[in-house]
């Protein structure tokens, strides 16, 4: 469907005719291909120096081209938040998938069977021994299983190593299940001001884990993985030694609000890859100009977003309206038609509003890729 | 790509096997068929009634099975927000499109032109000469024009009579363009509380409006359409008789915004017919529970996603991540799995997230229909 739209026909054909920037529909999703090659490799080379499995979240990004060029610079693979999500990145190739969210239900643990089955290695976690039984019977080949362990965040997970231990023994009790490992997300702490405040929190969120390990090996059961750790904590994380895993999203596009957070820190050494291009539609009010990206462009939940464009920088950009934004005057004079690139303020939710990816190096526009899970949060 | 999408396969496939809402993967935008069938025949009915012709905005739903069952129902057209929309919506076999949001550049110009020469009826807003110059040198065919007239807002339109009569005189001096009338629109106007300071701040706007018909007509330009208004000004719109059109869009689905603004104001006499179902896919803390729609399965913008079914009612959703959201527990004890549908905060920014519509009687899914201009901002 998405390949049919006009607006990307029309981009598509001016990138034909001209393979510019400048020719690409706005509002758009933009990828500078130096910043973004340059995460990749940085990131790819922390993980293997503190000797981490990386295998970074897909939910950032929900595009197949994306996590190739993060498995070819030596990722074990990718994390995908839903069962959708890794549907989709599955169809388009991807296979080495751990799905981050515990599922509930006959339907959902169907659909994971389905992907276990077609995939050479397929992974989901659980948090409740009723998950371990509706996904034993759902199961037609072997399931590789980690125990989700809640470390202080209390969205999903064990509550401690009692509930870690009562699913472990229900996962044993499912043939076709093999219990691989842990895993524990602190989403709360990624975003954190100040690498002091945020390795304080993890360390006492890494005893949860450390504890719950410790009561699994008691019982004699296995742990070979322990994953979880994002963008923000990566330097905690390796320098903590429980995971065995790490899996950064953000890092590959960075937002205003891991800038704004991370600042010089060593989890902060990444460059704004990702920007929302957009154009000024109206330019006739003497405050401000009027750009064609507002609440269906960007997202809303954290800081606004930033104009990056040199002639705008500093200038404040409000909402204003869905599909609008106003934007304080430059010094310069403003004319319509005007692009101006953004940092959005928090890079997930923002590229889960776009079917494409626009794949720049300075000013040419190299290919348009599709984001193929954009919305699958099924 | 879109209907190729395994999670939206799994639920076709279930609905052929079951026709249960039960079945539908989740988060998923769900219509009350009943809900909003009463209230597209009842905004019908009050335009009818007002003597105002009725052109729905697309941009709240993006959806040409929506705009044929509005059409249907007595509406003159849609409204479209940007070009990408309406390029969508002509696709699916709508005609009678008004693009509502200036354009600026020559290829959107282009794509303009080209809307105009295959829809017998394609109209669309300019608030700049230099916007008519553009249009006119793009056109192939004759294209209706409005003037965009700034009510108050200062998003977009001409700032006054003068430079409404700047841009009549642009648009005269292209051949192929013909000015059909003025369009005036409040957002801000639309969510006030109370019907009484509504109709104040649209009374002033509509002023504007007024002065600029006025010197148009004096300067002998014809002014025919007169657009404007949305679900929350209806009333008001209605009474002062300056509008021939009204672009309704909320009023169809409605949302939480809306209702807590309207309350039980004429305005406000409109169902909640759009929910989003989620499940609860963790069940392990005490105090709350989490279920699998976050950030990117809601506006985040506006009010907090409300629970509408009735074991959760006045229970508190906050969210909790991209792909989360903990929603207090109720009383009655809450197992994993179990199903809440909620009215989103704000309507267009969450249909906006979604690729098709479940839309159903009861418990009963009739069918899916794909939501063509999602994401198509451009």
């Amino acid at each position: 469907m998405d390949s049919e739209r006009p607006h990307l026909q029309a981009t598509l054909a001016a990138l034909g005719q001209q393979g510019s920037r400048q020719a690409i529909a706005t509002p758009a999703a933009v990828l500078d291909l130096d910043a973004f090659e340059a995460n990749v490799a940085l990131m790819a080379q922390r993980a293997k120096a503190a000797g981490l499995a990386l295998r970074p979240h897909a939910k950032s990004h929900k595009c197949a081209w994306v996590a190739r060029q993060q498995i070819a610079a030596g990722a074990v693979g990718v994390c995908c938040a839903k069962l959708a999500e890794a549907e989709a990145l599955a169809d388009a190739g991807i296979d080495g998938i751990l799905v981050t969210s515990p599922i509930a239900g006959p339907a959902p643990a169907a659909r994971a069977a389905a992907l276990a089955a077609r995939l050479s290695d397929f992974r989901i976690v659980l948090d409740h021994p009723d998950a371990a039984a509706e996904l034993g019977a759902a199961a037609t080949s072997k399931i590789q299983v980690l125990i989700d362990v809640d470390v202080g965040l209390g969205r999903t997970g064990v509550s401690g190593p009692r509930q870690a231990l009562a699913v472990a023994e229900a996962i044993a009790a499912q043939p076709h299940l093999t219990l691989l490992g842990l895993q524990g997300y602190g989403g709360h702490w990624q975003h954190m001001a100040g690498a002091g405040a945020r390795a304080a929190a993890v360390a006492e969120g890494m005893e949860r884990l450390t504890a719950a390990r410790a009561a699994l090996s008691q019982a004699g059961f296995d742990i070979e993985v322990v994953t979880g750790g994002g963008t923000g904590t990566f330097a905690t994380d390796a320098a903590l030694g429980v995971l065995t895993e790490a899996q950064p999203g953000s890092y590959a596009f960075m937002d205003r609000e891991y800038r704004e957070a991370l600042g010089d820190d060593p989890d902060g050494a990444f460059a704004q890859s990702l920007t929302v291009e957009a154009t000024v539609i109206s330019a006739n009010h003497p405050q401000w100009v009027t750009v064609d990206a507002g609440l269906k462009a960007f997202s809303t939940d954290g800081p606004l977003p930033q104009p990056l464009t040199a002639k705008f920088e500093g200038c404040g950009y409000r909402f204003f309206g869905d599909e609008h934004g106003r934007l304080a005057r430059p010094e310069a004079e403003v004319r319509r038609g005007e692009r101006i690139a953004f940092a959005p303020g928090h890079i997930d939710p923002t590229l889960d509003r776009y079917d494409v990816l626009h794949l720049v190096r300075g000013e040419v526009l190299e290919a348009i890729v599709p984001i193929e899970a954009r919305g699958a949060s099924q």
